[in-house]
């Protein structure tokens, strides 16, 4: 454990409030060293939980500032240890100030995440819960903030350690199984049993891998394309699914040559756009270069928006076609309604998902389109328990966990010896714990087996 | 007095942290509709100053953030109602999510200043206070931190109050000879000392007054205008004394059309430095421009750097130094003594504070022109119970309330009635009681009589 004190601003500049925090054994000591309180009673005989009004005080005896200070007993606090918040007035000078006389006294300024990195070392929060931290401070919309807050809750972790409990049994009964390895009837009636949890384990491992596509989606937006020849209407269209001015828009054909990329929300769930150049035969080596961009970025969407003002797709649309994955969904938008009249569809592009007329111009059935686009995305509802893998690590490790789990099932269908199959079941728990941040010693497995078990001599 | 209970968000966004402030009746209520403690225990019940750690959970029953709830009951906050302060993630999608909420349970969204300005309403600051706080929050150096800070804790109110009681004492006795206006030597014993009392009201307001030179060059910073000719470094010199690359920069004359200003701190006191066009007689129009605004500039310094590599000042330079105020203080500057060998004085500008040789592109000397500068300033040590007027509307009622007690003193002097003198003390306390926002009711004036005298009958 750390023994030095930390402090560091946890607020921006530009505020009416600053906050100072201050943690580690000597937070209540050094805070007495720079703050006087109105009742001139020192914060070391202050009851936890409690806030007191007075003056941070210079080495010159002049007032900084006038200030709250909370003060927080280990291990009821943030970071599990004695901690100090200071709100000041929120000047820069100030804060600074402060912080600098804070250091004067012992304190060490803090390290990036290094509060957080120290509830998760005194055992306030698991790994996956000091991860989720961030990500909750980084949310932006429902659904990130769902799963950030979640995960924050330890659904994510309590997951992990039902199977974790699982993976122990399966492990103290392989060792029973050598111990009384003459019980050859016992061995044979318990593999079946450790075959169906190792399944059941396998199973739920799985559909959390699964949930990354969709963890990763929310986290990071879903990418759409809107792709259509030039002077359809694209970039009009995109500001109005933005709601604002983002891209250039002109009546000169070719208009759009750079790929632009902004992100709008609907029904909670982020939307990355993805405008495109326009699809046609040109001699203008930037704008084919524009074109080439267009197909590249076309491969990456997960929706495609096609947009069109005519009946009928003509050749370098059905080129254009031929690129798109069946995986990807593709929303057929005709556009300018109010000006043309459509007379029949136009040829099916794959993995059409809907069609739809529009007026980018004004704006004509927009809120029908965006809905479109949610249902395209085919995002799950988040419910309260649910849990989506939206962390790269945690997929990493939940992959590595599935393959050495893959490993034991093979071999107890091959009847392997049990210390055969666990190392594969140490390699399937230490993947599972890499995620929380947990480490499986033996003490912990050897405890399993015995209060399992209650041998007890 | 406002019946509403406010609520806003007193952290910038960006932070680890953001902290929301409730203020009023309901306060407490309202934050008990969207908080559950993790105790269980309503905040209701919680005693004062004390945090709590819990749950904000939204109506459909999820939860939207952990975070620290802080109660403080009237009038022993910062308002004077009861306030509730909650610390939650950082996250703008979770600081806006829970100011929804307050709103929706009744909480009124507050205006700038209203929490300062509802302490002022309940008694917790007076106006001159309240002022003090959004100066202090200005704050960006030490000269100018010490002066609000100052004036938050009463200082600057005290002096008024002292000054205030004397005005007071002065009114009591000229309606006592009012009442015993028999008694014709009692009245003229009185009248002198009446006289050398205001005398010295009037001196402690006349210093207040000047003081305000200093004040203002204190908060909005020293002007101090760089001029020469093209091509002797001006740029380069503001670089240097600004410790950044502000001006561009090049070896071709003229090429500083535009008046820059930027500020930088000396000892604790802001400069405003003013970067100018050279000084040579052009056809090119917008430089002309350049040329006037220079000369226009030059009058509002307070100290000039006359920046040259000559050994003699040339027809255009002399022209220029006739523009200079005796007010002002010269400095002027040799630049390129690593390069030139000056043999002789320059001419002498009017109001030459010194000469020093540097270079601005090696940066020689910097030190000692940067000290040349802030002694050229002329500001005041200020000291623990100095007060300096910073403000113009205590400028403004400071003069205004000066000239009513002149008129007292000439009554005074000329021996008029106590009548006629009354209605100048009157405005005389108007004025002062403008500062700090104390009306000044005839039942105080009436008070103050009566416990001077005692005459308790």
């Amino acid at each position: 454990m750390n023994n030095d004190t930390i402090c560091a601003l946890a607020t921006p500049a530009g505020g009416a409030i600053s906050l100072i925090r201050i943690s580690g054994d000597r937070a209540i000591d050094i805070a007495d060293m720079v703050f006087i309180s109105s009742s001139k009673r020192p914060l070391k005989s202050a009851r936890p939980n409690t806030i007191h009004f007075g003056n941070i005080i210079d080495s010159n005896g002049e007032v900084v500032d006038e200030v709250l200070v909370s003060v927080f007993h280990a291990p009821h606090s943030y970071t599990g240890e004695d901690s100090i918040e200071i709100s000041c007035h929120g000047s820069t000078f100030i804060a600074a100030t402060i912080l600098r006389m804070l250091i004067e006294k012992g304190c060490r300024q803090a390290t990036p995440g290094e509060y957080t990195m120290r509830a998760y070392l005194n055992g306030k929060m698991d790994l996956s819960q000091a991860e989720a931290v961030a990500d909750l401070i980084a949310s932006t919309n429902k659904a990130t903030h769902k799963i950030a807050m979640s995960q924050l809750k330890g659904h994510f972790s309590n997951d992990l350690a039902i199977l974790r409990d699982k993976l122990l049994k399966i492990t103290s009964l392989l060792e029973l199984e050598l111990d009384f390895s003459d019980h050859e009837e016992l061995e044979f009636a318990e593999r079946g049993e450790l075959l169906a949890l190792a399944e059941s384990i396998e199973n739920k491992i799985d559909s959390l891998c699964k949930s990354f596509e969709s963890g990763k989606a929310i986290k990071e937006g879903v990418a759409v394309a809107i792709i259509g020849k030039t002077n359809v209407g694209k970039s009009t269209l995109l500001n109005r699914l933005l709601g604002e001015d983002r891209a250039i828009v002109s009546d000169i054909h070719g208009t759009t040559r750079d790929v632009i990329e902004d992100t709008t929300t609907i029904n909670g769930i982020k939307f990355r756009f993805i405008d495109t150049a326009g699809i046609r035969t040109t001699d203008d080596a930037i704008e084919q270069l524009g074109i080439e961009r267009t197909f590249e970025k076309l491969k990456q969407a997960t929706i495609i928006l096609w947009l069109t003002d005519q009946d009928t797709f003509d050749e370098e649309e059905q080129t254009a076609i031929d690129a798109i994955d069946t995986n990807q969904k593709v929303i057929i938008v005709r556009n300018k309604i109010d000006h043309n009249a459509y007379t029949q569809s136009p040829t099916q592009a794959k993995g059409v998902f809907r069609q739809i007329g529009i007026s980018a111009k004004y704006g004509t059935n927009l809120e029908e389109l965006q809905q479109a686009i949610y249902q395209a995305a085919n995002i799950p509802e988040i419910h309260e328990n649910d849990y989506l893998v939206t962390s790269a690590r945690h997929y990493y490790s939940l992959r590595q966990s599935q393959e050495a789990l893959q490993r034991v099932i093979e071999g107890l269908s091959a009847n392997l010896s049990g210390d055969l199959i666990s190392e594969d079941l140490r390699q399937v728990l230490f993947h599972l714990s890499e995620i929380t941040g947990n480490t499986i010693t033996t003490d912990e497995v050897l405890g399993n087996i015995f209060s399992h078990f209650c041998i007890g001599k």
